[in-house]
């Protein structure tokens, strides 16, 4: 019998979104960090369907928990296709959760790493993010450094 | 004859970028911010026309000086779509210039604002960018508050 390498790799999936992920407890996962109601499975697939118009410029990842199924990490990673930087592209990683039982076992670092990879892939020069200055010392651990300071304006 | 109500208004022209922008100094204004060698016109053309498929979920705004002909101030916002929120949507502003001729006008801010409007019609509940602390106060006058903190990764 094979020895088993990394047995975390194995027992936790990363890949893309699929439209089945919804029955896989994503929604619930993304409510550990802001608010998100109840969605149904119309709303659902009509957003998964507009984001995946985008095909490679906007990629959404998630690792599953093999053993329960259950979906326990995910990101988001859009490409800006600028003037700037002649003619370069910019990756924006969005909406990073780990599920909270799922915690200490490095999934955020590959989240994080596979957005930044696919940011790299697409031709990008840069890839930026927007944290709490709590989650600073985990994304200088995936390579990041701070720069500017983040303004919000809300409509609702 | 009609007084005149705003002259401000009448000598600069805020409107969508259109492909003949290059010819009036659209580039040489982007490189007050930031590196921007010069760009050929097919590849002017082509992420032109890149943008122009996301139609009105990127949305690149400037102001001509009517009387110069030239291209005096710009800014971009695009439109990301999020499963968190209820499938909301959030709008990035990037990429705001005025020409260092043109400043004291307040061309900026009608940029932000044109731009944050944007945002806002388009469905969005909330519309971020990232700036440094010394331009901190100029967002603060249109309407916008410090939240996080932004971490970036450059691949070249």
């Amino acid at each position: 019998m094979m020895q088993r390498e990394n047995p975390v790799e194995e027992a936790f999936h990363i890949r893309k979104l699929e439209i089945s992920d919804k029955e896989k407890g994503f929604i619930e996962l993304l409510r550990q960090l802001t608010v998100c109601d109840s969605v149904s499975d119309e709303k659902f697939n009509e957003r998964f369907e507009e984001i995946g118009k985008y095909g490679d410029d906007h990629r959404i990842c998630v690792i599953e928990d093999v053993r329960s199924g259950k979906i326990v990490a995910t990101g988001s990673v859009f490409i800006e296709k600028k003037f700037v930087r002649n003619c370069g592209k910019a990756g924006h990683i969005e909406d990073v959760v780990v599920d909270s039982s799922a915690r200490g076992l490095q999934l955020g670092k590959r989240i994080v790493e596979y957005l930044a990879d696919h940011a790299h892939s697409m031709g990008c020069y840069k890839v930026i993010l927007d944290c709490t200055e709590e989650n600073r010392p985990f994304y200088e651990k995936c390579g990041f450094k701070k720069k500017e300071i983040q303004m919000v304006k809300y409509f609702v």
